[in-house]
């Protein structure tokens, strides 16, 4: 009998929660779902008879490493900056652990540790970064092995609402933490690499510097590029590659109006608004416009940012509702909170939405002199409220590299991610069993 | 007999110990020149019996305590960052001190240790911050006994090339510090406030913001905003305006001409570069450009940012010669200072060249149920290589502020900014003697 414990019992643990329920009985597991509010952990340990729930507060050292040291495998489903604590005592204590999130250096710092206990500790582990990882790999060793010289390699990701759900102007709606999405890309320059050119695109300029892409079956996307792309040269081993970009994916069109929010400074989040409690979003609005008693918001808006009449930007802009003469209501807000909080009116997911995770690579080479090109696309939908898109992609990937991890098919100890084959190879073969499948096609190379 | 200390010898200290000179005899003074750069203090000290060089590193404690203790009176003409300790100093001794700097708030909590000390701390006396406090309060005073109620303050300044040096597009040399000028308004949001209402402007376009003013015999100005115009509503008595704006001058069309740095990503001080030191030009301008091996630099930055071909803009781009082929040779730069480099090969001063320094204020006010306008003006220019406009606005009122402390004309305790009238009326009357006189005039109200 194996012992799993699963820390934090939020909305990204239903599909893997569900995953450790089906599997525990032919496994032989015994569950613990463990959260610091109770009744969450019980709700989703309900159903299962090899299924418990458990409270615990992570800050809590002795329940904590109480609670650890009685199981085999920790899953940390808990924020990126919490896992910390918890790896130690799984290095301490011998457990093997997996997270979703960003290996930080403080748990990169636990890896000769780890490998000396002969613990495994797979991060990284979700949709992106996992996924991604997982089914990039498998592509790039393909070509690899077959001798071809890596030339460009792209990946985008996005999380969207499903057709079915598409009912507004901008085609899209918070599926996820909305504060990301309105603080994305900003801070520093975006950093990527294009025939050999380092280039650089900075926050203000990053939503008019989009690429377009067509999905089979699921039409036309944008991409927008992430913070940092030249770090995948080292974790895929693409040091000499001349392109290399990594992007966010949206439906068309929604880049370029969101680069209105940009361009008036509404995301910006490093100061407070003067009187944002009593403020009007029509006056949030004009509060980045140039004063003038006589002029429309709207007409001073169009012409600051020279918006023309005859395109539907003008018509994003008023349904969100950034023209209308309601409150803002939240004190000593930043533009950011505010501008958040306009848009969570908008959109919300309604009853019965569902949500849709789009992944899309393109890996350019040369192959016996002749230049080729790969595109690998994996399009997830969400079934139901509890079983989203993000929670399948997120949370079954790393259910199974713990079954994986129990059965002693994953074996290779200390802080990694899953990029080499004995990981991504059983894995992409079993999530292709959960729906979440890549479509790869040999398309005409069309880098330069 | 009065001692007086002079902390640090640079460029900006010519006028200021001309001035100290010139009335040591008279007054009676021995003045000491101290620098870290002994030769540098030696230069300026000569010509005078009343005046010795020193040598200090402030950094060392009991040099400098020692030198402190032996004067009545310390003129700081450090970088602002390293006044505190002689500020310390000072209090300690009960000697009084001047420094042409913005208040710290390490300078700010020594005012009660200074009052009950009874010595007086004058900051903020050089050109701005210092001529724009004694000239704004000046006007605002005299509007105030009259019974007039503000409306709008608005204040600029620059520091410029002089008419007869000024031989390029851009109408502008770096007549002082360039990485200042690079790096001007970046970081946060402007803030300031028109007819009522808060205004924000995020750094990326600050430079199409501007607005434009004649001054008499210099004609046409443009002004951009500067980050904090709120907190001299506190400053000077103004809790209630409904418009206050500082801003920045500069000759018409660079502004606009700045805004393409700004808009690439040029002026971004926060990461490095790769590869900077063999990068040309041509290749720093278009790391910022999308790849296309095929279109022109020139053709991909015009379109990029919307610039039509019929304008002088690319003219002075290119004039600047970011597309030229010449090699970069900084390791490790980041953007801002490689733009620094290129900028320094054709706005650095020539043999002969004199800067300039414009001062301008709007007060508009209403009296008696009418609305008034008052514009107040002051042009300085540099006379020779070392009395430069910048030397004389800066160094000038620091001197003739130590003069009256010295006299017991100025005898008010603590760390101040020169607001009151005990300070600001024989200061600018003196000002004035020395050409630096302030153009006052009613105009017909301009504002809403």
């Amino acid at each position: 009998m194996k012992k799993i414990l699963v820390i934090g019992a939020g909305r990204s643990t239903f599909s893997l929660i569900a995953y450790l329920k089906e599997h525990a009985e032919k496994e032989n597991w015994e569950i613990t779902i463990a959260d610091f509010v109770l009744a969450l952990a019980e709700e989703k340990a309900t159903g299962s008879e090899r299924c418990t729930a458990a409270q615990l507060d992570v800050a809590n050292e002795s329940d904590r490493k109480e609670l650890i040291q009685n199981h085999d495998l920790v899953v940390s489903m808990l924020p990126a900056h919490m896992h910390v604590n918890v790896a130690k005592d799984c290095v301490a204590f011998k457990k093997h652990m997996v997270t979703a999130s960003y290996i930080s250096d403080e748990m990169e710092a636990l890896n000769e540790e780890a490998k000396q206990a002969g613990v495994v500790m797979i991060n990284e582990i979700g949709v992106d970064p996992g996924i991604d990882h997982l089914s990039a790999m498998s592509v790039l060793d393909t070509i690899k092995a077959q001798g071809g010289k890596m030339l460009l390699f792209e990946s985008f990701t996005g999380g969207l609402i499903a057709p079915e759900s598409d009912n507004n102007p901008w085609n899209y709606k918070f599926t996820w933490n909305p504060r990301n999405v309105v603080l994305a890309g900003s801070g520093g320059a975006v950093k990527f690499k294009q025939e050999g050119n380092y280039k650089y695109i900075p926050y203000h300029q990053l939503f008019r510097r989009t690429e377009f892409m067509e999905i089979e079956g699921y039409g036309k996307f944008e991409g927008y590029a992430n913070r940092d792309s030249l770090k995948y040269r080292a974790v895929y081993g693409l040091e000499s590659i001349p392109t290399i970009y990594r992007g966010t994916l949206r439906k068309p069109g929604f880049c370029r109006a969101w680069d209105t929010f940009v361009k008036l400074g509404m995301t910006d989040d490093s100061y407070k608004l003067e009187n944002s409690e009593k403020m009007t979003y029509r006056e949030f609005t004009n509060t980045f416009l140039a004063y003038n008693p006589h002029d429309s918001v709207e007409l001073k808006l169009a012409h600051y940012l020279n918006i023309p009449q005859d395109t539907d930007l003008l018509d994003k802009l008023k349904w969100l509702g950034i023209f209308d003469d309601k409150v803002v209501g939240i004190k000593e807000a930043t533009p950011a909170q505010v501008l958040q909080h306009i848009l969570e009116q908008k959109w919300s997911l309604e009853e019965g939405d569902k949500d849709m995770i789009v992944m899309h690579h393109i890996f350019g080479y040369e192959l016996n002199g002749q230049k080729k090109m790969i595109e690998s696309s994996m399009v997830t939908l969400g079934k139901s409220k509890e079983e989203t898109a993000m929670a399948q992609t997120v949370g079954l990937p790393v259910a199974i590299a713990a079954r994986h991890i129990l059965n002693g098919n994953i074996t290779t100890p200390g802080v990694q991610i899953p990029i080499s084959k004995e990981i991504y190879k059983p894995m992409l073969a079993e999530l292709a069993e959960y729906g979440i499948r890549f479509n790869e096609k040999e398309v005409s190379f069309n880098g330069y």
